[in-house]
């Protein structure tokens, strides 16, 4: 939609790259924003399970952000502050990662820079341990914003390191990373004669929510050592792992680091406390020149006092976290997993199974007609035109087309999986597209427990048809144009179902006026209004 | 202190580059950083005047910021957000300026973009307005943080139009800025080859605290249209104007900008608000292409959810702002502006007389021995050994050495200089220096309306030497070493006395316990102890 004649006369040719950059996913994140899900003011929106966010735990978030202790202010917290965050966040940065980390010696609050959000955290780093066209080794697939944290900025390049989807004799499990795929990439980087400075590792790793061993990671860290290469080790998942048979261990748990003056640890409070939006990244290094390096770009990258100084309390309340807020999130977590994984087994979906992170490594393969990214692109849009936001592997640079990675912690905060599992009244009714064209019906409920008219709608059926034909709209059935071709559309089909109706409560067509759709297409208007008068019947 | 040789093992020259990149202001700051002045903590740490902060108001702030509408949380806030800020502060935005920039027209909040400061703004523009090595015209003396802020990720350079401390024949007013001069910088940048896309305005000015009238404004508004110019104006100071006499302008009043796609006005909480460390700047561009093109490059600059309601809350609460806010501090700004240039006065050091900003442009020359900046530094560093941060005219590349930006807001807020005066409490004691050698004796005094124990104390007497000389000690006069060699250390010394009384109650000495001071300066140790011996007495 930019025309490119339209803009150098204002911006810059730095600025139009930037303004015309588009990740892959932007197109969907762009009609997301003007669309969103909401229960009762936008049911028919688009639901995102493409944004990696946890929103199973506003519940207990909202009680404790809320608490009198919160609302403290001092001048010190008007005023500017020390760029690398306030003393006493860091201290209380420090604290936490010493205890949470396991680190065998406290962690000191002079190692710890705070700003707003690991992205900053990478644009800085990237800055100051990179000459600009300089590059960093990164394993593919890998959450795909990291390009543009290096990139927009710094100037910086990744170097991908690509994992096989396939569990080969040598390779115990897909996506395997191993020391030898590291030394190969590497390698054949210096070929190309690109300059490698780091190599950034992931754990738990995102998308693929695998939790690497001590022992791996500490291989991977002789493998920076030996090549003078600096780790940047993310580890903002740590404690977003839901089940008690596995078990994540820091870097910082490591009794003596490889390479500890080039080794530098991330954590923040986006996912491991399902605060994305309070803007809050930490970064721990003994290297004090990259510390002071860091120091001099904070001020672009700066938090609010107050801000700082409710994450510092948050932070100490270990009460809160061990016994309240980590149980409760893990269990939350653990239903969620367990019914999206569940509904995946069940379409015959395969998937990387984990007990880690917010979303699930799903391989779409089969609903490919051919393996390219093109068609992978064109199974995104078509999730996306049901309304559904997903993330798919080219996204992420994976080498091979058809994965996507599916959130599974995006439900709204009133649908507490959780309980709903726990009282068993999670009851889901999946017709299966009957063939590959018309006649196709796709119907799911999720009871809510909560609801007291769940019971009296139990049989509500969805279906939504592009197509503007109204003879089709009187008739009982109604048509998924898009899922006309492939035999996979079956399962598909019911998928998105399934994927819509595990954020909404049973009521959503009570509370629905077809009207809120109208802007946005009025061929669906029209599929509503014949939807709402068969359900008032 | 960093050894260059120590370096380029672990940071990239770039990130060398950035490490030992040092204002000249840094070594400063870093002082200040170890040890600030506090009343009772740390009275003898050093007093900051050389940063722009407004410290009169921390108690109305306080007040507001601890109701309990401050205390609200919804899930939107804890989500990652639309880079350019939520839409409810965006509206909120477009509605405050609207008002006070008195807009002939709604501000629309599609046209607000949102930051964590001013300093994001600046660095985030000129990365998509300037190509890498491109400039922007900046009229010195200018906020010398401007050149890190376009250059240390944008890699973009200032191009000065040097103004003259002399009001001459042409010029109605010293540092006059006309469009002459910027007419003749833009010809001289283009004979050297440096290409310019833009000019900054600063209105009110800093340093200079000049507020320009609508017809200057649209003049060099003008002068930027007729070159293709982009025209950042920097109006954070717009409400700090203290004198009804004078009226401020925002060019958001124009009824047609000359050129709207290349005018971007700035404005933010930290001075206005006195909320530098809530970290909001906020821009008002119709330029849509730069609206999307900063949303890129947002999520580097983000702001807590939890911050932007509450920025919110503020900015709609018009009552609390212009019945209780702005006119008291209003009141507070005139009453210690009109103290500190009283003193300046009193001492004949000329200065800028204004009604806006926090700081005072005065003029030093006087105290250089020659005409040079190494004098100008030399006279910062004497400042700052008497714990005064003061900045020198060099940091804001004023081209005339011995201008220094005094603030006269950053007393604590315990002191409340506007009820001093109302009380008719503020008595200054200062005896001079009375000779260029030993036998100084420099005290001064502020009664604390608001101590009980202020009239007991009224002849206090401070006295530092930095010299290790025990029987000099035991002397009852000490000498001001770095003081001895010109004749204006007499009122020099003094304004350093009043400077650092200003912001201290009368009872720090009761309140002072010498081994604080111990970590610092063992010397000064020396001194305490004698002085709180002889108050004892």
């Amino acid at each position: 939609p930019l025309l490119p004649e339209h803009h150098p006369v204002y911006l810059s040719s730095r600025g139009n790259s930037i303004l015309q950059h588009q990740g892959i996913l932007q197109e969907g994140f762009a009609q997301y924003g003007l669309n969103k899900h909401h229960d009762s003011n936008n049911p028919d929106g688009i639901l995102n399970l493409g944004t990696s966010e946890n929103k199973l735990c506003f519940d207990l978030l909202h009680t404790r952000l809320t608490k009198p202790d919160m609302l403290h202010v001092d001048p010190s917290m008007l005023q500017y502050p020390d760029w690398t965050g306030h003393a006493f966040l860091r201290e209380e940065v420090a604290k936490f990662l010493t205890h949470y980390c396991c680190s065998p010696k406290p962690l000191k609050a002079d190692n710890v820079v705070v700003m707003n959000g690991c992205g900053s955290l990478f644009s800085c780093i990237a800055a100051v341990i990179c000459d600009p066209e300089d590059a960093v080794l990164i394993p593919t697939p890998f959450y795909g914003v990291i390009t543009e944290d290096l990139h927009l900025y710094s100037n910086v390049k990744l170097f991908h390191v690509p994992l096989d989807c396939e569990a080969d004799g040598e390779d115990s499990r897909p996506f395997h990373l191993t020391v030898e795929k590291l030394e190969e990439a590497l390698k054949s980087a210096k070929e190309q004669g690109v300059i490698i400075r780091a190599i950034i590792l992931m754990n738990p790793h995102n998308p693929l929510a695998d939790v690497y061993t001590i022992k791996e990671m500490v291989a991977f860290l002789n493998f920076a050592k030996r090549h003078e290469l600096h780790a940047i080790v993310d580890e903002v998942y740590m404690l977003t792992v839901f089940d008690e048979s596995v078990t994540f261990h820091s870097v910082l748990s490591i009794d003596r680091l490889p390479d500890p003056q080039r080794t530098h640890v991330m954590w923040g409070l986006s996912k491991d406390f399902a605060m994305a939006g309070v803007r809050i990244g930490t970064l721990y290094t003994e290297n004090t020149d990259l510390v002071q390096a860091l120091a001099q770009l904070g001020a672009f990258h700066g938090i609010p006092g107050t801000t700082q100084y409710q994450v510092a309390q948050l932070l100490q309340d270990r009460e809160w976290i061990s016994k309240e807020f980590l149980p409760k999130n893990r269990q939350r977590l653990k239903a969620a997993h367990t019914y999206l994984t569940g509904e995946l087994r069940s379409m015959g979906i395969p998937f990387l199974d984990s007990s880690a992170a917010l979303y699930v490594w799903a391989d779409f393969r089969k609903y490919l007609r051919e393996s390219s990214f093109e068609e992978e692109l064109a199974l995104w849009r078509r999730f996306l035109k049901h309304k559904v936001l997903l993330s798919c592997g080219q996204a992420f640079s994976c080498s091979t087309p058809g994965w996507f990675r599916i959130v599974f912690a995006a439900q709204q905060h009133h649908l507490q999986l959780g309980q709903f599992v726990e009282h068993q009244s999670l009851h889901i009714i999946r017709k299966s597209v009957k063939s590959d064209i018309a006649d196709s019906d796709n119907a799911s409920v999720v009871n809510s427990a909560s609801s007291p008219q769940s019971k009296s709608s139990e049989q509500l059926k969805e279906k939504e048809s592009p197509a503007p034909d109204t003879d089709s709209l009187a008739s009982e059935e109604f048509v998924l144009l898009d899922c006309q071709a492939s035999k996979p559309t079956e399962s598909l089909a019911s998928l998105i179902g399934t994927l819509r109706h595990q954020i909404r409560s049973s009521d959503w067509l009570e509370k629905n006026t077809p009207e809120l759709s109208a802007g946005e297409d009025p061929e669906i208007l029209d599929v509503f209004k014949a939807l709402l008068q068969r359900a008032k019947k």
